[in-house]
């Protein structure tokens, strides 16, 4: 580990609403000299947008964008390689700048470690210069406040599941879970739809858009109609477990 | 629903360190009329410890003693209906105070939602006076986070389990899931363990005890020795899917 090296900071943001970015991170992103970000091509990046009032007016920004996003399929080969490429080539950009001596700030939708982008720069830079990783709500924490309905009670077990996920295996997860929570939804929402129903949970679920944003949507699933609805969304199924 | 009646806000306040604190509930505490919060009898209580340094100077504290810990087995009748009688008891309180106007800060370790106190608070009051609830980043979070590996990637299912189930119930959850966080570890630990063993995992879990504070210790479980760990000790296991 380089010594007068700068840190890598890998600065969870929290679900969108800036007023839920922890103390810590609020300091970070304000005082931040560099910051990077992920972002689609040709889009501001969500991570971008929710700092956007916050950053210093001679913030230097990195904007990484992904070279491929839903145009391979995910067990593409093809996908994992390109992908892979494109961390290994901005892990070496952040790298040669922290060993200059700067400090980045890496803005990360949500919490970093929970199926988070910056864990693969991460694991790339951790042996060569100082990271720092600093936790945050989970996107999944504020569409279970959304719905208005505590997730978890007693001894409920909750299953955290990806609507990516096999009909199939979604179905025999669900219908082992005591309390339930489905991330990537988006265009997966029949699949996750069919399955709930396989698994005797479709009436006592929940999505949410958005959660904790402008748009926020929070709906009993059987109300939430046929529309198209965004990757994050959530699918949430409470807990019913001991309650005094 | 009473007009002119105040808020009960229930503030998620994070695994401990205040620094992780939401801006929004670093706020709402600093600015409290009234705190309430739970804990056991002649204990100082965790989440009042949280904010030691945070409240004004002519806050009024309201600490909610709980009857029972854990003198009376969980699965005794006697402990729901003490219990039960207990949460109506606070509720009652802060309904009154709240409908005389007051807004009433209720101090919640963690997130509010997700296995928390808060909750049996929230049903008895959401229906008679305002109840809003601010998220909070879990002791899950911080506690994978100290373990310095992220805890899920691409498809895995994360299961989070009490240390209160059956062991037998463990192992089988245990052995369908990708990534794992035990909860409420305590002196559950050496049951925690071969539930572990059986289920093929103990080699990679970790054990993570006081996350986020000046206690925090996070250690591979095979090196954690045999001594008692706090009750809200968590234990890891770290996912090993997808990453390019």
């Amino acid at each position: 580990m380089s010594t007068g090296a700068g840190t890598i900071w890998g600065v969870g943001l929290g679900p969108g609403d800036p007023d839920l970015m922890s103390v810590r991170a609020d300091r970070l992103v304000r005082g931040a000299g560099h910051v990077a970000f992920f972002r689609k091509a040709g889009r501001p990046g969500r991570a971008r947008t929710i700092v956007d009032r916050m950053l210093r007016d001679d913030v230097r920004e990195i904007a990484m964008e992904y070279p491929v996003t839903t145009e391979i399929a995910l067990d593409d080969p093809g996908y994992a390689a390109c992908l892979s490429g494109f961390y290994a080539e901005v892990s070496e950009r952040l790298r040669d700048l922290a060993l200059s001596g700067e400090d980045i700030i890496v803005l990360c939708e949500g919490d970093p470690f929970f199926y988070g982008s910056f864990m693969h720069l991460y694991t790339r830079l951790k042996d060569d210069v100082p990271v720092r990783v600093v936790p945050a709500i989970t996107g999944m924490s504020a569409a279970w406040t959304a719905t208005g309905i505590p997730v978890t009670w007693g001894d409920d077990a909750l299953y955290v599941l990806l609507g990516t996920m096999p009909q199939a295996e979604l179905t025999r997860r669900m219908t082992d879970a005591d309390a339930i929570v489905v991330m990537k939804v988006g265009r997966n929402l029949p699949k996750v739809r069919n399955a709930l129903q396989a698994a005797g949970k479709i009436d006592r679920a929940w999505l949410v858009e958005c959660a904790s944003m402008a748009e926020e949507r929070a709906v009993p699933l059987s109300e939430a109609g046929d529309q198209p609805v965004p990757y994050f969304s959530i699918v949430i199924v409470h807990g019913q477990g001991r309650r005094p």
